[in-house]
């Protein structure tokens, strides 16, 4: 596995695609198809089948665990479908979401156990993880608020379970970041954009300086 | 759960799906719908999307872990769908295959790791676990000549592969019945099948003596 395995975390709201969106808009023109960009739930035929059956109207109120484990399958295919071919033929990987996501949403947010969706996401990813994690960290009030911005109105008006489901996928994010200091960055999400895309290109650059053909230098 | 539940394991070609349907026959006229059998993967329209993935032509070689995580979301949905509000009504299950299928099969088979896929299950079941597990043992040169019986002279072109994994399925069972002994009863499936009913029957009244409105004494 010679590539370099990079995944993008944090809630909705927090800029997260916007910086993906920026950095491939710089790297794709020099990098080509070196750069494959992905995301989870991924979006080819099966996992098409999988998301059919995941986001079904007639399998609303889904177990929480029967969900999780659709989402393990899930990544375990796109590992083996996308991931491992991809660093396998030494490119470069930006994922947007991956593990830490089930363990944040599933494990905190609905409360299945954090070390228990890790533990069906190891043997999903059997070891595939990311050198580098980065994540985009912003407290649960600003991160609603942005989305909710054009209707501001209605913020007032999201129930308690809500904000405390948001609570708690901040907390478990921010138990990972404990956990993983050497994978995971956390770069502060609350700043203005062009501000969370310049620390996010550092932050890679520092861990992958040939990536950016030394253009970064003294852009920040 | 105040239900009894009870499963069947072992390979096919040992006769198991002849002595549910033995003991069904029995009981099913004073039982009615006390009795409630059932068998994994499930037949209701989410097993059968499920199933469709699983078996589709479009998916074959599909890579064994997330074929393990299917399965595991799919027996899931049999606990949460079937298998808890059976219990809790206090009815008695039968279950032709449970976690220790996939534990022999997937984990002892397809080498994948018995304790992999134990902890997968674990996840799923959320200790959900039969009283009584009847473990139906012959060994996999006998159980295959049995399937095969029809046209015996294909048995010895079976290639080693297969052979190797039918013995790998027989040791993973053989490692649960000595790590589960409370819950496992192993059945000498080798003799005449009359003989494993009765077996069976035995097996089930001593463990459960109100079933059988003590109509089983005296028939052995």
């Amino acid at each position: 596995m010679s590539g370099n395995f990079i995944s993008f975390e944090g809630p909705d709201g927090a800029g997260k695609t916007s910086v993906i969106k920026a950095l491939v808009a710089e790297l794709k023109p020099s990098m080509g198809d070196q750069l494959v960009v992905t995301r989870e739930p991924g979006g080819d035929p099966f996992s098409a089948k999988l998301r059919k059956i995941l986001f079904d109207d007639a399998n609303r109120g889904m177990d929480g665990r029967t969900e999780a484990l659709l989402f393990a399958a899930d990544r375990r295919h796109h590992v083996v479908s996308t991931i491992m071919p991809a660093l396998a033929a030494g490119k470069t990987i930006f994922c947007d979401r991956y593990v830490d996501s089930s363990v944040a949403y599933q494990g905190g947010g609905r409360q299945l156990g954090e070390q228990e969706i890790w533990d069906i996401n190891a043997f999903a990813t059997n070891g595939v993880m990311p050198q580098l994690t980065v994540y985009f960290e912003i407290a649960p009030e600003v991160g609603i608020a942005r989305i909710e911005s054009h209707r501001t109105d209605q913020v007032n008006r999201l129930d308690e379970e809500t904000m405390n489901f948001h609570h708690r996928v901040h907390a478990a994010y921010q138990h990972l970041y404990q956990q993983y200091p050497q994978r995971i960055s956390r770069i502060d999400a609350s700043k203005p954009l062009p501000k969370v895309i310049a620390e996010t290109r550092r932050v890679i650059h520092d861990r992958f300086p040939d990536l950016f053909d030394g253009k970064t230098k003294g852009v920040n």
